[in-house]
């Protein structure tokens, strides 16, 4: 823990896996591809779990769980979500020591098994809308992986909702779209750009994805959830129909959403910097860290009694005392900023005898002298400060790095160069938008929603009714 | 859902189907031996995990989160593990469109993976304890399916511990069992018998098994509950060691602890009567459920002006509102009875003009009427009740249901007739255990922690130290 991480502008790639081992969010697991969450990243995935479910609560939804294997049949029986999951299968053949008759999927994705249910338990008007949510892991073999970004093993929430109309589904796709936004922005102190995806980028199944696009540091993009409208593709497949009021059986309309442990990997790389992890407070496990500082018992004796009252008035907080005897307090510091601790306290005899403590930002090192009168609202407001600016940041960041450009030979210099996004014209042929990826690796981030804006494609100059976000992506 | 369910006397299986059915806490899985937990019995399990959660981080212990797949070669490290669950197992061999160089298991249990992290982890004693909990999904290939009581995938907290001594191990062990068994008796409303397992039937790596015992009310014993005392046998398979504070390096001592959704189980089979489930008021999704009355719209706006006030003077109390307007009152009663809401509101009209409300109690069905005066206190006062209420009932079955028996004659009589609990003596070898058991089906559940007492083996008639617990169990 000692050592420090590798600077980013050495090389981005290892400075993210120093960064998430160091802190000891994840480890690599024995098994290829897969990881462990390890207490301090699991208790942060526990922070967005415990956010977002109140969220989906809010606005009706409830928790279930579905089976973790599917027959392969199943997964058949909608054409281009098969086609678009077969490669990524990993398949169970044996059980009980027996050859099964029929091999099972472990799930990749539950849109399979849970409309099955769903053309089970829907019968009426009355049983719309059917609002479901679940907390799980799911599988997709992956050649490349990568800690929290790409993994086989992954831990997700995945929303599956039926409704009697085309508006109602749409309506809850957009609802679940602008709830993530609200996530990211808020609680990760993300910002990030929404927006529709393009056929080619789309889920395997859906009529339309959105999703949710923010910039590393590195300028290149990341997913951080999709909502679908899935239209009545499923409910077909899998024969889900109603009685309408007005007796008639139709077919339900259909959203799915998910967001994932892939999100950590998000925050990681916006907010990190040289010494390592940064957290924003709202989401993080440990929002203060308490360090004492003392050379003698006596000394020792008068901090611990001061550390107590700081403590007794943090309730809400939620803070750590260190008190660890085998290490120095240098050595604490290092540590827990690269754990992306929010805040720290220093206390020593000298502070005890002013009745103060010293407070440490981690977003920007500033130090302050905090009165142990009134310190609970010094430090909530700190934390709200550290919240806000680590937001502000990240967002100074993408626009510094966000170009509009009109011209092919500019978007595949900035591409080459410093990378970023681009706002750029595009006729909407999947085409162009081939051609583009194989000259520059860059894709279609996002098709935002906004004014139009005539103008003619990057790559074939035909004529194009708004600009959409390009970008290198993880 | 108006129908009945079966009457337990009737055919007791289809009983408590019946009920996990109507009461819609699970469904049956198109997948063999698979269940889909649904919102309401999910409800119940997400009560259940919050509550042990508090009770383990109270103890020190952390949350993480470790691979679903375990490599194949790893089971066969500890050589009884994998011998107690190689005819269990699911095997993943081809993933990605490949076959796999070696075959994945799907986790049974996670104690080959995650001492394979240990022994990465702990260095030295400062690692010491490591008190690790993961929530997740195991699968064990079973060939008899029932719902919660045992499916192929089920859902459960595991706890993995490594300690610097025997003794502490085996107080960490304890320490387990005695929390399960407040939770049981405190939460599930369900009095356990604690105690060690026979060899034959504990885990399988283990030293010694402790476990808890309840009785349903087909008078067979259910395990809801086990803490297992590992020794150093997950530490030599896995060479996890430590330098003590001298500087010697020594193998850890181990413990792992689980209980799962299959306590759901239980927890209908104690409590639940032939109108269906009925739920310890401390884990019930819905304590309360305010069901209205009227029968004109003038009604209609009296009554829901009372019920807002009704609502508003709950704060902490879990209710539900019915105000559907497509079932009859006495719909909603028998719906909700079959659900095992412990408490209803009924208000109607003539309830309005008194200032009061009818309460009625699922366990007894007794009717009160409880004026909206100080209304929260009178709710909260008869919830406590009914938990106490479920909780004595649950513990006089069993006690009239449990035999001191000496008489092998006598021992075969009890469990070919009404069944129950037999304390007896045993002379501890595992012949005896096996013939008592190809005799009449009745095991050793449980080898309680008590005064020794002097005897004679029930079966053979040699001596014995001690009363051990004999059963037919789940």
């Amino acid at each position: 823990m000692s050592m420090k991480v590798t600077p980013r502008e050495e090389d981005y790639s290892r400075w993210y896996t120093d960064v998430v081992l160091k802190a000891e969010l994840a480890d690599y697991a024995p098994v290829r591809g897969c990881m462990i969450i390890r207490p301090y990243g699991y208790a942060l995935w526990e922070n967005i779990q415990e956010t977002l479910d109140a969220k989906f609560r809010a606005t009706g939804h409830k928790n279930a769980y579905f089976p973790l294997f599917i027959p392969e049949s199943f997964l058949a029986k909608e054409e281009e979500h098969v086609e678009g999951f077969a490669p990524q299968l990993a398949v169970v053949t044996h059980g009980g020591g027996k050859k099964l008759e029929e091999p099972l999927i472990v799930r990749p994705t539950s849109e399979t098994i849970i409309n099955a249910m769903f053309a089970k338990w829907i019968r009426s008007w009355r049983d719309l809308p059917l609002l479901i949510n679940q907390w799980c892991n799911v599988v997709r073999w992956e050649l490349r992986t990568r800690l929290f970004l790409r993994t086989l093993e992954f831990l997700w929430q995945e929303g599956h909702t039926a409704h009697a109309t085309a508006e109602e589904a749409e309506e809850e796709a957009r609802r679940i779209l602008e709830l993530y936004r609200e996530f990211a922005e808020k609680e990760m102190a993300i910002p990030v750009i929404v927006g529709r995806k393009s056929e080619s980028e789309k889920f395997a199944g859906a009529v339309h994805t959105y999703a949710l696009e923010a910039m590393m540091q590195d300028r290149k993009a990341l997913q951080a959830g999709t909502s679908h409208f899935l239209g009545q593709n499923f409910a077909k497949a899998f024969e889900i129909t109603y009685q309408t009021r007005g007796n008639r059986l139709e077919y339900v309309w259909q959203t799915s959403w998910g967001l994932s442990t892939r999100v950590i990997g998000a925050i990681i790389m916006v907010h990190g910097d040289d010494q390592g992890l940064i957290l924003p407070p709202r989401l993080a496990p440990i929002q203060v860290v308490i360090v004492p500082i003392w050379r003698s018992d006596k000394q020792e004796a008068e901090v611990r009694k001061a550390v107590e009252g700081v403590k007794d008035g943090l309730g809400g907080v939620r803070y750590e005392f260190d008190d660890r005897e085998t290490y120095t307090p240098g050595w604490k510091f290092n540590e827990w900023e690269q754990k992306g601790v929010p805040l720290r306290i220093e206390i020593g005899p000298r502070d005890v005898g002013k009745r103060q403590v010293v407070l440490v930002r981690r977003d920007t090192g500033e130090k302050s002298i905090a009165p142990l009168e009134g310190l609970k609202g010094r430090i909530e407001a700190s934390l709200e400060e550290v919240q806000k600016n680590l937001y502000r940041r990240a967002l100074a960041f993408r626009e510094e790095n966000s170009y509009q450009v009109d011209d092919y030979e500019e978007f595949r210099r900035i591409l080459e160069g410093p990378g970023g996004f681009l706002w750029a014209h595009w006729c909407g042929s999947a085409e162009c938008e081939a051609k583009i990826k194989e000259e520059t690796k860059a894709t279609i981030r996002a098709i935002p929603f906004q004014e139009e804006e005539g103008g003619r494609c990057i790559r074939c100059g035909e004529t194009s009714i708004q600009r959409v976000v390009f970008a290198k992506a993880y």
